[in-house]
């Protein structure tokens, strides 16, 4: 099969701009590897809402069900974050959006770069060969879990939720990769307070016979968010519910020293989805100075999901030379820099 | 009045063995400055479920209750936590003491100290001169709503509710804490998610106006996950709820890279406990390597709460004195280093 449907979803903020340089990378290699990406544009997020009233148009979420693969951007804006009684918002859209295709796994690779070990806050002694992999249950938990908010404004809840399926899925990839790397899986709970900790305890360890290679360790996520830090090389496959995988994955992506370059694939039993770990960054958008190697190598991913490997292995070839060229945007390199648009065609001139 | 009643809960792990210090200082103490301090002692955590079944004796929330200030070791212990189907916890036994106290802020000063900067996993020009405040919601969020385990374990639950009476008091003492600093407060939450945290963006606002010279900012928890290590500078005061306080704050005790330095006090109504940041470290119990300045440092929180300052800044002296002449456990220096005995002598006999 040569033919693939995309679907685009460049969202808010630098979204759009990061996602046409993937898109120009992706025209390239269709050519040099004679693929057909048939790409199919969506409304999503801020824009949504601007133009429809809507954070996921019904046009949008049809198109990504019928897709490939979801190519996104990013979401948010300052707008509504600032505005507690907003009725719609931007993040609504991804949210529904990773529910409706069953997206349960946010997994997302965390490499150090040797040539940018000294833009990481941390010491090079420290980070040097870290090398992690995030899975994060997606579709679950308290981001889905029912909501109120008392109409007097007296109180709130939400309420996070787990069940055995939910949880059985994502824990079995992450023990499949883990046999594919260095054998050892951190599973990060709160297992000493949550009712719901305890059973992704209980489930991880049920299932770990069936992967008697496989070290299974515990920690909980306040001393995590320490360890990530302390000697983040303890690591190699980390396994964890949704709230704590947002604020882990997040922390976790300051160890290499450059979130822009980091990319997250979220696939499901029958869709996936690729976006860059960054947010929408509204500071920067319409100046082109956003990295856009974050949204390439999420591309990198995607056509690994889609048994693509030559393609992405040349792709992640042509972004390392880039890296090493120091031909990079200003997050990279303050002294000398070029556009986003400058690095997309770079990495595409290079494939 | 001279004469204080202090609960002495030294726990599990290595909490005994500091506490230890810590009596020695407050003796010292007491005939300098002509103060009496009675102890009355406490069983709580795994000690207690071993020696009464209860992790919290009623004995031990009498004796809280009628003291003037609560010292607190620390609670945890290895066999609770890798046996998710245990009925009874050694942290009830703490989570239960806040609840019963009604300790609703959790108070964590965080400091950098210029001796010690080259011990952080952050680069210097990071962290030199950081100085954040910490204030975390104690005694409501997740930590204490319904939660509940099917009995089939098909699946779990635990609710997040937050009333405006939980958010209020400890509000307020965020922004009068941001008055005698830089003026600066940030409310960290998840605004974009959950209804619970729109509520805390809510009522913030609202009270913004009474405090006219703070500058109120927010932030959502997994970025400031990542500014904590890529700018802690740019915090000041900081306010959160209970969940991501717990996960913010150890995060955050990295910076100065001495997390064996760093006090904390829960504080309420009526009572209030001082306790070290640190937990339990059982695998250094009884080896006499603990550094006990933590809980020394939160005695010194506690003279200040009891409006003992000159004993509390002559404690902080002899602290700073002992960090000084690198007078400290191995920790801190593996190439010279103290007992956790020595270290409290030497900073006894510095008073
Ligand atoms: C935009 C927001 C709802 C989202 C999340 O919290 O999942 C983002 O932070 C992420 O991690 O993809
Ligand atoms: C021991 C545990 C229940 C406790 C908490 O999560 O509150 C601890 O981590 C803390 O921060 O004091």
């Amino acid at each position: 099969n040569n033919y693939f449907k995309i679907a685009v979803l460049p969202g808010d903020g630098i979204g759009p701009e990061i996602i046409s340089e993937s898109i120009k990378i992706l025209d390239v290699i269709a050519e040099a590897f004679q693929y057909k990406f048939e790409f199919d544009y969506g409304l999503i997020g801020a824009e949504a809402i601007f133009k429809t009233g809507n954070p996921l148009p019904d046009e949008t979420l049809k198109i990504c069900k019928e897709s490939d693969a979801v190519l996104f951007g990013a979401i948010g804006d300052p707008a509504f974050d600032n505005n507690p009684e907003a009725k719609v918002r931007p993040e609504q859209g991804l949210l529904k959006l990773r529910k409706e295709l069953g997206l349960f796994a946010n997994i997302r690779p965390l490499k150090t770069y040797a040539s940018l070990i000294e833009k990481s806050p941390l010491k090079r002694e420290i980070v040097e060969g870290a090398d992690i992999q995030i899975f994060r249950e997606l579709v679950s938990g308290i981001y889905f879990g029912e909501k109120f908010t008392d109409p007097e404004g007296a109180y709130a809840y939400d309420i996070c939720k787990y069940s055995r399926e939910d949880i059985l899925p994502i824990a079995h990839m992450a023990f499949q990769e883990a046999q594919k790397r260095s054998k050892k899986l951190t599973l990060i709970d709160k297992a000493n307070v949550l009712d719901t900790s305890r059973l992704w305890r209980k489930i991880c360890q049920e299932i770990a016979s069936e992967y008697p290679d496989v070290q299974l360790d515990y920690m909980f996520v306040d001393n995590a968010a320490m360890q990530l830090i302390l000697n983040p090389k303890q690591f190699d496959v980390i396994l964890t519910e949704n709230m704590f995988g947002d604020i882990i994955s997040d922390e976790a992506s300051v160890i290499g020293g450059s979130i822009g370059l980091l990319p997250s694939a979220s696939v499901g039993e029958s869709n996936a989805l690729f976006e860059p770990i960054h947010g929408s960054y509204p500071q920067a958008k319409g100046k082109g100075i956003a990295n856009p190697i974050a949204s390439i190598l999420s591309v990198a991913m995607m056509l690994d999901h889609l048994h693509l490997h030559a393609a992405a292995n040349k792709l992640r070839q042509s972004v390392e030379h880039a890296i090493e060229n120091k031909y990079v945007t200003i997050d990279l390199n303050s002294k000398q820099y070029y556009s986003t648009s400058e690095v997309g065609s770079f990495i595409a001139d290079h494939i």
